[in-house]
């Protein structure tokens, strides 16, 4: 046999092709500034405490740490979650806790516990692209929700629920990717009510809210459902993407459902990891890093931002987040940030085109997204003022 | 809301009831010696050399096990199973090979890549439950293969490809489970022609054949039709299932379809455990280990293999097999494994009860399976003594 195209599952045709994947596929090359990707700086990594932390766990719990382990998680770190959760506002018991193999597994799975061919998501506009791949082989269709600066407009999403069936509503609701925008405290209180009154489900995704580098946290909109809510989080910008570990906090029934959906997949998630986290929250040793991780990301936030005032045309427009990973530009509408991509790659500077984010065609042409974590300041100066030449080109 | 019910995916009511987990879930009260599960023994784990691993890696590798990866794997770990694979007689590049969280994964990611709804599947009769579990959600109809003591009768197998089109054929041929059989070498040749001649794919799940207490190694299918193999196998048996590090061999281009869907999964699997993985290949201390495992489990073998001798009627048969993990017991024509099972956990002893590893009703109901690795001589003798007393109860 040498070709397997005729053995292939229509599932796998929906996700075959990734548009994204290809154009993206030239950030590689040597000299490239990518401001393209979504990755935490690896010396924000806090590698001396890992290596302690296996040490401990080893010594501590031995054999258990290795052997196959509950499909929920370890208790240990699903109770360990619970008091990292409350600081964060969110009161919850251990037992409505389950653990992913990061929170892009948690997308997964509840896609597959959920989502029938043409259900219908309501997502935010634009929206994460990872969640729309794992949502895919599942087969939805897609509503936008209209946004503006403060996220998410209640109106808007009442109206849809109003007319038509959503399965579930998906929202980033801090520090979203890929605008970086934040919902607002009254607009979270509305949106909860409206889900409410509507008896809907929501996906709350929540990987950055802990990477705020100014103004006040605000509660999870779960904070206000939370019997409706599937709240998702992770350890990737906390602590380190590699060790893969996510979780979730849902209804029990729904805890339920997403476990038997998990066992089949992965039985578990590493256990080992599991502990090491666990012993990260119980230790104190995420307090004293995490303002670290803070620091090196609020310098390159204030640099990317600075740069962009100084060098990008006035006719241009971003975001300016107090946290998280992202800025969004906006250009004038006739600016096309595809035609752009090719030319900044050209100059050895990559960004993410707008229209990638949309779930409907036609979206976001003059957008782009730009990620200031995995850059140092003095690479973010030199690529936003290439960059600017680059578009002040085109204009 | 209170209910979720209503819902519900389509997929998750295919794999929502378990009836084993219903039966098995009675085994964790206090007394009971269960040989129903699958574990390897948690003193089998190289816990110290895992800690000194662990150090190793992190002083090696630094950030880069802790960043996100490639999800085809670390190419530290695709390099290092090469060789490996070349002792086991398996030739292959590291682009062929592919790193999963678990074999299990592998299962669930092939499943996802080839199987539409009703495409019919042919597996071993009986066959292994943990892979029936992870086609499930994608909804493939079985068709049995007839087996005798060395594994698959390859006329059948053959008269099947003859007259049905098969998706994939799912074998494990050495030390299978439930059964313990092994496919002899002549069978394996014949088995690789007829999967040539129909051009029909085989999935070669080869979790035990690394725990052979006696007897010479067999080379794989694969090795006769590696075109048109998925040899899939783990280190949950030789190091540690709660590291999670399943892996796969195919052909590049399979392996990119793989990876397709891998990505929307879970991104990638845990690095920092794959470094692992990669350093107890290429540091020698799995050559240095596996001995020690192997003389815990064929003490066991034994032990479990003079018990059924010494206490069991003489009209039940079992398999002995000269490696894995069960030994597969075939009573009398009326004799009803499912009746006895709860008389026998009365007794403080669960097995499996053999009908769940039939993908077909009606079949079985005279078997069961016995797990020989994770209990001592001593409570396996005890076991074996209850469980003969409780059978001839019901004869």
């Amino acid at each position: 046999m040498d070709n397997f195209n005729h053995l292939k599952s229509k599932i796998l045709q929906t996700i075959e092709y990734s548009a994204i994947s290809e154009i993206l596929r030239v950030i590689n090359k040597q000299g490239m500034i990518s401001l393209a990707g979504g990755l935490p700086a690896p010396e924000s990594f806090p590698i001396k405490i890992i290596n302690e932390l296996s040490n401990l766990v080893i010594k501590k719990y031995q054999a258990k740490a290795f052997q196959y382990s509950a499909t929920e998680g370890e208790k240990e770190l699903r109770m360990a979650l619970v008091d990292y959760l409350k600081e964060k506002d969110i009161e919850t018991n251990w037992e409505n806790i389950g653990i992913t193999s990061g929170s892009q597994q948690a997308l997964d799975l509840i896609a597959r516990v959920f989502i029938n061919k043409n259900d219908l998501i309501a997502v935010e506009s634009p929206t994460y692209i990872g969640a729309i791949d794992a949502f895919a082989p599942y087969q939805p269709k897609y509503i936008q929700i209209k946004t503006d600066n403060n996220g998410i407009i209640p109106e808007d999403l009442e109206k849809i629920l109003k007319t038509k069936n959503i399965k579930f509503v998906y929202l980033i609701p801090t520090f979203q990717n890929p605008t970086g925008k934040t919902i607002n405290l009254k607009r979270r209180q509305q949106i909860a009510k409206i889900l409410q009154k509507y008896k809907t489900l929501l996906i709350e995704d929540d990987p950055y809210s802990a990477l705020r580098y100014s103004g006040e946290s605000l509660p999870a909109i779960k904070k206000f459902i939370p019997n409706q809510t599937i709240y998702i989080s992770t350890f990737s910008k906390i602590l380190a993407p590699g060790l893969r570990i996510g979780f979730y906090v849902a209804p029990k029934e729904i805890l339920k459902l997403i476990c038997t959906a998990k066992q089949t997949t992965d039985l578990h998630t590493n256990s080992f990891s599991q502990y090491i986290a666990a012993e990260y929250l119980k230790t104190g040793h995420l307090k004293k890093h995490l303002p670290k991780i803070l620091l090196i990301y609020k310098k390159r936030l204030e640099a990317m931002l600075q740069a962009l005032e100084k060098y990008f045309p006035k006719n241009f427009q971003w975001t300016k987040p107090e946290g998280g990973m992202f800025i969004w530009v906006e250009g004038p509408e006739k600016f096309d940030s595809l035609k752009t991509y090719w030319q900044a790659v050209d100059e050895n500077v990559a960004y993410v085109p707008g229209e990638y984010f949309f779930v409907k065609k036609n979206f976001g042409k003059n957008t782009f997204r730009l990620n200031f974590t995995n850059v140092t300041e003095e690479k973010i100066e030199i690529a936003i003022k290439k960059l600017s030449q680059v578009i002040q080109k085109n204009l």
